[in-house]
């Protein structure tokens, strides 16, 4: 309800009166002053004259489930299991509990900044409060276990196709998982899966954007790897509707995967990949191997043809791209 | 402390006394008496004279860890980190949190009765107290998630010969994950998986063995498939040695396949096959495949051959054998 008041008041231009609001949605005119007063605390800054009503001045910044909820295009991703959280350890962690306790697939865990946000292979990701998009999902698709690692490749999909919606162009995918801007890393996807032999339990999604940070904010180790969509439009953007837009293709492409298989989705990946036809430095445990990175395959493996024409399939490991100086960045 | 004066006690056939147990264990002869009454409430009937000392009359038919831990043959499992308990929800859930909570590899759960047992595919295990040995183990094994199911296997492996040592014959392994004597179903494994991408976070394998049930305590629709070592030996079986023996073979076969990879393994799972060489039919979610079971392949699937001389490789699904009559059971 409180959902829809927030609709009416932004939808209108002038002050609505309490009992204009009462009667559209059916509520009694103290149940309206409670839902607007909830909508203040949340930090939406609502005009308040005794005798005309109610007239919406501006929204918070942040990432609370009336913002998020409002304008959501999606059918199940975060409309019926959706938690939000100032602080957090991480959005990943507390998809896991949730799964374990049962919640299903579409269920979305965001927060304001993680204390123990994490990239792939335990690393750290930096998460500064107001700063960023930390999401997470859980999903629980009919699969094999062996063929999770393809929903990385459907997220980073996804990932190019939110951003582009919302005006960013140049957006590319780093194999395996990480999304850059102008060759600089703006976001990452973090892939876990809890399986038995021939069955998923649930995978869990966790996204990391960068949004509005300056250059400078990033630790000093990232400044020349890392960017934010703010870097990239040269404004702040908002993070409500870069969040509303990575659910809605997270959706639509996740689904789109379970109905018609890996095809399209490993097409639309290559299209937009910036690691096919360049040369390549990876570091895979203790080998390194280089050469031009030809192709993934349907499982996702990286096929790199190194200097004797032998293409070698690489399952997982740090990719470099061969820079101008001929060093590898 | 405890386990030392438990051997002591266990190597004598005459009483000792509180002062040679104090002076052998370096420990005062208050804290001698303590852990005698440890032992004592544990389940051990340890008689006590007042001048000669204590003797050990007998020891408790439970899996508590003094017992578990006295003469248990290996170097790491259960060794350091082993959880024990009367009445738990399932072992593998245990096992999970525990391994969420970073504990190491070769954690040992084990419980005398589950409430919440599960099989495979999220079946019910019928786990009554006191009558079998429901046990979970946490893997870290240093592996590609894509290889993990290979571990069910090697359990398999494991299961055959921690039999066999007790001096159990005819034990067969079904594909995938279940254990036969004289083609009833005595003991099943469920591997679970939590990965990321590319690394695998932990595998948690659960054991469930009945040991001392009788035929007419099995659930009806289980009593002509289902089988106890009881059953198979004709008397009762200590439920320790048959843990000890599992213990023991399961580190010994899961070190020895991350020294040398599957192929050890595989050759071995083949020699205690009952489904290879055998007319099949195989229920793969909505498909049905009847054939000639040929081989596993490197990953574990079934290769079954059907009546068009296509081998059909299945990666997931419920086998029964053809029996005399033509039928499948």
């Amino acid at each position: 309800m409180k959902q829809k008041i927030l609709e009416l008041l932004s939808a209108s231009e002038i002050f609505i009166s309490g009992e204009k609001l009462a009667e559209l949605c059916g509520i009694s005119r103290t149940a309206v002053w409670k839902h607007i007063n909830s909508l203040k605390e949340e930090g939406y800054n609502i005009e308040t004259q005794p005798r005309t009503g109610y007239k919406l001045i501006s929204r918070p910044d942040a990432l609370v489930k009336t913002e998020i909820l409002d304008g959501l295009q999606t059918k199940v991703f975060g409309k019926e299991f959706l938690y939000t959280f100032f602080e957090i350890d991480s959005t990943n962690l507390k998809a896991k509990q949730l799964a374990n306790e049962g919640k299903p697939e579409g269920t979305v865990v965001v927060a304001e900044s993680q204390t123990k946000g994490k990239g792939r292979l335990g690393r750290k990701w930096v998460s500064p409060s107001g700063k960023g998009v930390w999401v997470s999902f859980i999903l629980r698709p009919p699969i094999l276990p062996v063929k999770a690692t393809q929903l990385t490749f459907v997220i980073a999909v996804a990932m190019v196709h939110s951003l582009k919606n919302i005006g960013i162009s140049d957006v590319q995918i780093k194999w395996p998982n990480d999304i850059l801007i102008h060759r600089r890393k703006v976001a990452g996807i973090l892939t876990e899966l809890s399986a038995e032999i021939d069955c998923v339990n649930y995978v869990i999604v966790g996204i990391g954007i960068n949004v509005n940070q300056d250059t400078f904010e990033f630790p000093e180790e990232f400044k020349d790897k890392a960017t934010s969509l703010k870097e990239a439009c040269g404004h702040k953007v908002s993070r409500i509707k870069v969040l509303q837009s990575v659910l809605k293709e997270v959706e639509h492409f996740y689904y789109l995967y379970l109905e018609n298989g890996f095809g399209e989705i490993i097409n639309l990946w290559r299209e937009n990949s910036v690691t096919l036809g360049k040369e390549v430095e990876v570091i895979s445990g203790t080998e390194k191997i280089t050469g031009l990175a030809i192709d993934i395959d349907e499982e996702g493996c990286l096929l790199v043809k190194d200097r004797e024409g032998k293409v070698n399939k690489i399952v997982a490991g740090d990719v470099s791209l061969r820079g101008k100086k001929g060093n590898y960045v």
